[in-house]
C-alpha cells in the first residue's frame, strides 16, 4: 500500500468516490476497433480502424472545447457523430450512414477493464460510488448495463451542462451527493481530470491503464499532485483502502 | 396478464421504466416505526410512533407544495426535519436533537417490499430502469445501497429543482434518458404520480401496495386512466411484461 493512502485516510476520511468512465472503467479503444471491423465488413470497407479510432478519440477534446468556451451544450452522441464524420472524410473513407451511427452508438458497448466490475463492487461496500463522465446519462445508463458495472449514482457532466475538466462539473456532482470536496475522491486514468478535481479540493486517485492507447503506446503519466493516490487498477485501490 | 398490457405493448413499445420509491419500492411506514421505537428507547420517550409516522408522512405533501408554488427548492432532509418538528410539537413530544436527526436520516434506511429487488433485476433485463423520486440524489444513493436495489440510473425531482407531481420533473427525467414519453412507463403506488405522468404522455403503471399505510388501512385505489397497467407487485409486472 503506498504510504500516501494511510496518511490521507488519517487526515480526512473519504465518503464518496467519483469515477471517470472512458479509459478508467472501460476499454474504449479495443472495443471500438473490434466493433468497427465487425460493422464495416458488410459494406466491404477496408481501413486502419485502430488509427481511425485513435484519431476519433483525439478529436473529442477539441469538440468539447467549443462547449467549454460557451457554445450551447450538446450531448456526446452529437459531438462524436460530427467528429467521426470529420475523421473519416480526412481519410477518404465513406461509410453508410447506418454504419457510422452504429459506431457512435458503440460508445454504449465498451468492455470494462478486467478489474472494474469486482473493484467497483468492493469499493461500494465502504464508499458511495458514482460515475462522473463526459458521457450523458442516457449513454451511461446503457453502457453501465452493457458492461455490468454497478455504482450508487450515475452522474454526468451533463448535469452541469458542461464538460470536464470544467470546475462546475465536479462542484455539481459534489452538491448532488451532498459531499464536501475533502470527503470525496476522483478516480481517473487521466491527469487533466485529476488536476481539475484537485483544484476544487477533491482527492486525486490515479489509475494506471497500461493498455488505454494500445500495447504499443505508453500509458499516461500520473500527474504531479499533492496527496495523489496511485494505483494499477480498482482491485488494487480496493485493497489499499481496506474494502 | 391483464388484457391492457398486450394491447399497449403492441401499440408503442416501452424502453424506459421510471419508478417511484417511497411506498412503491420501499416500505417507509413499518421501517420508520421500528427505527423510531429503537432510537427513542434510550431517551425513555413513550409515544404512538405509528400515528406519528403517519402524521409525518401526511405533512410531506403540504411541505412540498410550498416549493411547487415557487419557494426556493430545498431537499427532502430539510423539509422532513421541519415537518417532524411540527408533528412532534403538536403531540407534545420532545426528542433530543440527535434522535430527531436519526429519524430524518431514517428515510435512507427503509426496507424494500419483498418483490422489489428481484422485480427490478428482472425488469432491468429488458428495460432501462430509473428511480424518479422526490428524494434527493444523496438520499437515494444511500437508500438504494441500504435496500440493495439496483437501477440503471438514479433520477430525482431534484434534477428539475422541483417536486412531483410537477410536469417538469417527468419531462426532465425523459430528457436525461433521451426517451420520448410514449416509450416510457411510470411505476407508482399513488394516483397523483400516475395522473401527472400520464398527462405528459407517459404510460401509467399502478402497483398495489396493500400494506403501505399499515394492515388496518385499505391501499390507494388505482387511478382511472386510459391504458393503465395494474399490478400487485414488481414480480407480477415483470411476468406480465415478459421479463
Amino acid at each position: 500500500m503506498p504510504a500516501e493512502i494511510g496518511i490521507l485516510a488519517a487526515v480526512e476520511p473519504m465518503r464518496v468516490l467519483l469515477f471517470d468512465v472512458f479509459g478508467t472503467l472501460v476499454d474504449w479503444r479495443s472495443s471500438l476497433i473490434e466493433l468497427a471491423e465487425a460493422t464495416t465488413v458488410g459494406a466491404g470497407v477496408q481501413a486502419d480502424w485502430a488509427a481511425i479510432v485513435d484519431d476519433w478519440r483525439r478529436a473529442y477534446q477539441p469538440a468539447m472545447d467549443l462547449v467549454r468556451q460557451g457554445a450551447t451544450w450538446r450531448d456526446l452522441d452529437s459531438l462524436q457523430r460530427e467528429t467521426l464524420s470529420g475523421v473519416l472524410t480526412r481519410r477518404g473513407i465513406w461509410l453508410p450512414a447506418a454504419d457510422a451511427e452504429s459506431l457512435v452508438r458503440g460508445w454504449r458497448q465498451l468492455r470494462p477493464w478486467p478489474d472494474s466490475r469486482d473493484g467497483l463492487d468492493r469499493l461500494r461496500r465502504k464508499y458511495v460510488t458514482a460515475t462522473l463522465s463526459n458521457g450523458h446519462l442516457a449513454l451511461l445508463a446503457d453502457l453501465l448495463k452493457f458492461a455490468d458495472l454497478r455504482v450508487d449514482a450515475v452522474l454526468s457532466a451533463q448535469l452541469a451542462a458542461g464538460y470536464k475538466p470544467d470546475a462546475k462539473v465536479y462542484l455539481t456532482a459534489l452538491r448532488l451527493l451532498d459531499c464536501p470536496p475533502e470527503n470525496a475522491g476522483m478516480v481517473a486514468a487521466h491527469a487533466s481530470d485529476l488536476h481539475a478535481a484537485a483544484a476544487v479540493g477533491i482527492r486525486p486517485i490515479f489509475v494506471r491503464r497500461r493498455l488505454e492507447w494500445g500495447p504499443g503506446t505508453p500509458p499516461a503519466d500520473p500527474p504531479a499532485l499533492d496527496g495523489l493516490i496511485e494505483t494499477d487498477g480498482l482491485d488494487h485501490l480496493a485493497e489499499a483502502l481496506g474494502c
